[in-house]
């Protein structure tokens, strides 16, 4: 098959590279319908992470169980399955905790930008549909397995309540699903900083009540400014950077928390300064498992549309554009049809 | 009055201090029976935070009620009452929502190691016992008013809950009373971290199943192997140092939470090893007011002896010694008599 491999900084192709196959008997290969790029999968194209050798890429999928290995429970051939971007076996003592991206045999999965996948921990990690479902909800069950589980798992990391305000720094896919994911939760006042009048105009679809244009200390005073002076009772940081990091916490009220899902690039705190923000601060790497069996009947029951992220649409062979698009702002986030 | 006055790194003096008076109608006057030295105390004695000019010291009080301004309301003279280290008017949104420590209107105590001491915002601060009460119980009520108080912060910051499995890092007045908090919140397990045999008897009194000596690596080590190498659902950081709080950020399971209520003297925190330790992070100047009414009712109605903490009791004129005593660590915590 052909799959995603970055060469260096801005240099994507689309290549040759060893068809998948049952290595454990714990895995399961899929077959993809549809795949995309993460934002996350910027920084390395950016040369911000940089890499030692040519990387295949890709770690959000959803798609049809080809094969399992012979150790493979309650997964078959033929179903339509959801997994995370951290393989899981949902059994160890980090996984009953809630925590499947902390699993004591996580696995990172790494080429999913290709028609089909090795899935390792297949029982624990994958999460099957009911039914097959129709191609029109592909892209948001795809959405599930990452963007739209990391916004929901930051919006709950900011302990999110029904009533409560709240703010989100960042207006990538993560950023709007996480405003799409403050709703579900009941949040009444949603606050989205964005200044790209597309990114606008979906975050109010998902839920925002208000835009904050401002960023870094003038954000955070119209921030305040809205909320009587107080600040924000939960605050979503999707970006990882030290502004997004300092906005966050600045916006949020004594005793509010900060749910913080950007992957941090150089963001360093003042323990001090933290001390006396009052802040309550919890993120990392998503545990989307917890999230997958919730997520995935919200989007087969039609009651929410994560897959609105997706503004561009292209063929994978066209994956070096894809990434492009993102890069410069021109999409949002990029699905890939294999 | 003689008070208690810091002229610089281990100068303190007893000496002639102006009598408190009624400055605001929202001020009382209090007279304090005992009051005490906290460990936060040694930071400037130790000359670690530098101060500018000759400095009043004591944050911790209880005491007999004098005098009241024309606008306190529910404190009258005569009443016994206790206080937190920071004033606060009890209404503004931050104390509504429990961050009285926030308050708007907060004011840092620093006056208290006197035989008088005059408290803004009265009717916000104060809490009476709802009796007079004996003697032998004034020092564990002074306990509830900062060291007590704090130690609760940490362990419910930590997300201390029934059956949970605790770890405390600093084995000072507020890490041993962290221990006596947990336990009533109900920990199965707790485990102190403390190399003094003397507080090592203190802290199993108060409810501590395991004592780590290591620290460190080791000591983090240590609490993976009693954890079967899963890490301690909550985690009390009880010093301030940077050491200090590794070692609380290492020793908690992913999803697990550090309580961290040592005020951080140059604690920087990495946001990548954070975010990938998927640990919920809470802290800050303990909101007493909010625990006064419950803390003071477990005292008077003999549940619980904080005062414990107290190995030595001194006339307030020898204070220097009590510094003194604590700095060599003496002393856990000293009282004073004025």
């Amino acid at each position: 098959m052909h799959g995603t491999v970055l060469y260096g900084p801005r240099d994507v192709r689309f290549e040759e590279r060893e068809d998948p196959k049952i290595v454990e008997p714990t895995d399961a290969i899929l077959r993809l319908p549809a795949t995309c790029v993460c934002g996350s999968d910027l920084w390395p194209y950016r040369g911000l992470q940089p890499i030692d050798s040519p990387t295949p890429m890709g770690h959000e999928y959803c798609g049809f169980v080809e094969e399992v290995g012979s150790a493979v429970r309650n997964i078959k051939p033929g179903q339509f399955v959801v997994g995370s971007f951290a393989a899981s076996d949902n059994v160890c003592p980090h996984c009953q905790y809630g925590y499947q991206s902390s699993c004591e045999k996580r696995e990172w999965m790494l080429r999913a930008q290709a028609p089909y996948l090795r899935v390792p921990l297949a029982s624990g990690t994958l999460v099957p549909a009911p039914d097959l479902p129709s191609a029109d909800l592909v892209p948001s069950l795809l959405a599930t397995s990452d963007v739209l589980g990391t916004g929901w798992f930051a919006a709950d990391a900011a302990n999110v309540k029904p009533g409560g305000t709240v703010a989100v720094v960042g207006d990538g896919a993560e950023g709007l699903l996480g405003i799409l994911s403050a709703k579900q939760m009941g949040a009444e006042r949603i606050i989205a900083m964005s200044r790209h009048e597309p990114r606008q105009k979906l975050a109010r679809e998902f839920g925002a009540t208000d835009i904050v244009t401002e960023r870094g200390a003038d954000g955070v005073a119209r921030i305040r400014d809205l909320t009587k002076g107080v600040g924000a009772d939960s605050v979503l940081e999707c970006v990882g950077t030290q502004e997004a990091m300092m906005q966050a916490i600045q916006a949020t009220r004594p005793g509010g928390s900060v749910g913080y899902v950007g992957v941090p690039h150089k963001v360093d705190l003042d323990g001090a300064q933290l001390f006396f923000s009052h802040v309550r601060l919890h993120g990392g790497p998503a545990p989307v498992r917890r999230y997958l069996p919730h997520l995935i009947g919200l989007v087969l029951n039609g009651k929410i549309n994560p897959g609105k992220v997706f503004d561009l649409v292209l063929p994978l062979n066209q994956v070096a554009e894809a990434y492009k698009a993102m890069d410069e702002r021109r999409a949002i986030k990029a699905l890939l049809r294999p």
